[in-house]
């Protein structure tokens, strides 16, 4: 017997409560569209105090709920699938108050991303947070999933730039966590454990994030590369002068679909296996001349075949295209994708053995690499045949993520960089986390969430 | 009846189980000195190995563990007062791998601060984590307290570079915590956890450590200041324009002491009752005039008096030492010391609020103030009359704290900004974090440390 939602019906406003077929298929699902949604109702609560209400109304009545961000992840971590409470944080998408002196921002958990980034510019200041769904994407998703994107080698992941936290516990209790103090040696820093937590411990409704200086002017350097294991070269080589603020990389088959798809010319003359798009602030003449002077020495030592530097805002902003337009290039083909990282320096050997896996189990597939390599994080992006049957064709892929995986934790990476664990990844935690460190994960959501109500069955 | 070692001495070599006066006393006390050291034996393990041993047989006996660093913290975080065993990481002391392409170098944590820091610059890099301590202090305690100093408005906390651990927690798990990535969105991130648990949820044994690029040309600027409502503007308009290094604030009467203890002349002419030190890198003279600029208008608009800028490293250095030798020049008079934050922008009013307790209260004391006020810490520093006896003060200042801790948590202030808690701060937990939170903490620790025999006692 479903829960009557009449106590919900006296806490929210009529318009707020949802349960229409529409609403239930729309707010039910992520962008990972494997699952079927069949969420109980939508909350959209206002206030923190409502999703307190809301929380203890769910306890009371034993029904697990579902947080809700911009619904853009990749691993179905805010799916509902089970007749869950979907509380969609959609109406609390306000900005609260901004100081300009310690330059932070304290918002409601529904911000969209692209609205942040765009009050940090309005401010004369910088949310460098970004990633291809910022445009839908949540604040309070972000940091409950840990965002990372393509700026991480210079400005690092969500996780740093959060300076405070108000959560409801799935107790109900709310906690107030740092109040964007920037020393504060009192104890275990619950921050730091809401971050990532995937909606497993509570809900995210407010936080305080750090805003920083504007980049002055941002140039990009897209080069030709003729082998895999030039990459960490290339890398080290920029690092050792510069402070980049992207090195991302791609495949031949990735430019050509780009190419063809968008109708875009070849940006450099040199056809390569590989490409690397490089970003910095060249706030100085100096800085200009130290990137000019790293690309000589790759051409010279031939770990690059050919480049070219963007001179305007305008000409870095097309040569980004080649590397942003992928995902949804590709998109209409439904690719199997893995979000996999490793330390940097390890990622030529990472790259060439899963290669040679994919080639091997996979010869009748398009495999399209890309990532932010900077980093260590590489999106293995698989493409099923034309005719083939999409099921089939997932189960292959799911056939072939263990040897894959088993390579992953020889070298001590990660089987999800940035895209969380949710549904899709949970059967694969454990290569990457020990059978203690998840009984103690259990442990932790057991302390917040003893009635296992927040987001039960995501991540383990 | 004491619990015998004998299964101990199993385990460790002869020379690492210390039970003599001396050892005792040495190892039971940290630099809070205020407690009588009473530890069962010293335990001095050589790997992760012999401590998990070491935590198995203190739970088969139910001995409480003190986990062990350089003892330098100012909060009683590592003193033995009931008979616990002492785990001192002295013997785990060395650098075990290092990653020039990641610039990450993983060590034992016994590893001195110091150690590490020339370790970095052996291998042109630079460990950015500096303070008062680093001679003594050691990397395992580093994290365990999260530890800041002088340099956190640039280069941010311990926490910021620590890209993985090795912990044994307090059921004698070891866990391999990240390993060096730098994106892993695969669950909590339990490394975060234990950095600034101060030993209560395990001991940490390894570390790998993120290095960055040195600086290439440090200037220091020493500013006179007329009021303390100037200070945020300062920091303000510095920040507005280039990104410094250190923002340190201090006092004429530390200033003062200073110049009279280590014969020193005056740095700049006119006198004033507060000053700032300012350090920025100037890798360009583009940066070198902004700063210049600041310094001008500041001048012009009156919010600085006066000031003097570096021309070469050993001039920096000199004028370096009128804030870093406070410490040292009051310590023989044995201050009653506050370590405590609010956010920058309510750092004028809290030291005003404070300075009228503290001379409404004191009047016969003598108050030292000096701190990183551009992360919002300040150094509360109480000095005795020379004849008052010392537990009397002591006592007198301890019911000051509830008054100032009011101020603290009416402004959402920390009453440990980086010393920690441990023995010493316990009583004030509860101004800077709610019941719910030490209740979470405490489910927390219970999780990890079913027997609670992990630094028992502190920090709740």
């Amino acid at each position: 017997m479903q829960p009557s939602l009449d106590a919900l019906r006296d806490v929210l406003d009529s318009e707020c409560l949802l349960t229409d077929a529409d609403s239930l298929q729309q707010y039910g699902k992520d962008w990972t569209n494997q699952y079927t949604p069949t969420p109980l109702a939508i909350a959209l609560p206002k206030s923190t105090e409502q999703v307190v209400s809301i929380v203890e109304w769910a306890n009371d009545n034993s029904v697990a709920i579902v947080p809700s961000g911009g619904r853009t992840g990749l691993s179905g971590g805010a799916v509902a699938t089970s007749g869950e409470l979907v509380i969609a944080l959609d109406k609390m998408n306000q900005v609260l108050s901004f100081e300009a002196s310690t330059q932070q921002v304290t918002c409601q958990a529904g911000v969209i991303t692209e609205q942040l980034q765009q009050y940090a510019l309005d401010n004369e200041l910088y949310y460098p947070v970004d990633f291809a769904s910022s445009g839908s994407s949540q604040i309070g998703g972000n940091i409950a999933t840990n965002a990372g994107g393509i700026k991480v080698i210079r400005y690092g992941l969500t996780r740093d730039w959060v300076m405070g936290l108000t959560v409801v516990t799935g107790k109900g209790e709310v906690l107030n966590l740092n109040a964007g103090l920037i020393k504060n040696a009192t104890g275990y820093d619950l921050r730091h454990l809401f971050i990532g937590s995937e909606g497993t411990l509570g809900i995210i409704t407010e936080a305080t994030i750090k805003l920083t200086r504007q980049p002055t002017n941002l140039t990009v350097l897209l080069l030709a590369i003729p082998e895999l294991d030039k990459v960490t070269s290339l890398l080290n080589a920029f690092q050792k002068e510069i402070d980049l603020t992207a090195f991302e990389f791609f495949s031949e088959e990735a430019m050509t679909k780009v190419m063809t798809h968008h109708e875009l010319p070849r940006p450099v003359e040199t056809q390569a296996p590989f490409y690397c798009l490089l970003e910095f602030d060249a706030t100085s003449e100096d800085i200009l001349e130290k990137a000019l002077s790293c690309f000589e020495s790759g051409l010279e030592e031939e770990y690059i075949l050919d480049g070219v530097m963007s001179q305007s805002q305008q000409q870095a902003d097309e040569l980004w295209k080649y590397r942003e337009y992928i995902s949804e290039t590709i998109s209409a083909r439904r690719p199997y994708k893995n979000d996999i990282s490793v330390t940097p320096d390890k990622v030529s050997e990472f790259l060439s053995r899963v290669d040679a896996i994919v080639a091997k189990e996979y010869p009748e597939f398009e495999v399209i690499w890309f990532g932010h390599i900077g980093d260590g994080n590489l999106h293995l992006n698989i493409l099923a045949p034309e005719e083939m049957d999409y099921a089939e064709f997932t189960q292959a892929c799911e056939q072939v993520n263990p040897l894959i995986f088993d390579v992953l934790k020889e070298l001590g990476g990660s089987i999800s960089a940035e895209h969380g664990v949710g549904l899709l990844k949970k059967p694969y935690l454990n290569y990457s986390r020990s059978e203690a460190e998840i009984s103690y994960m259990k442990g932790i959501k057991a302390t917040f969430d003893p009635n296992n109500i927040m987001n039960p069955g995501k991540l383990f």
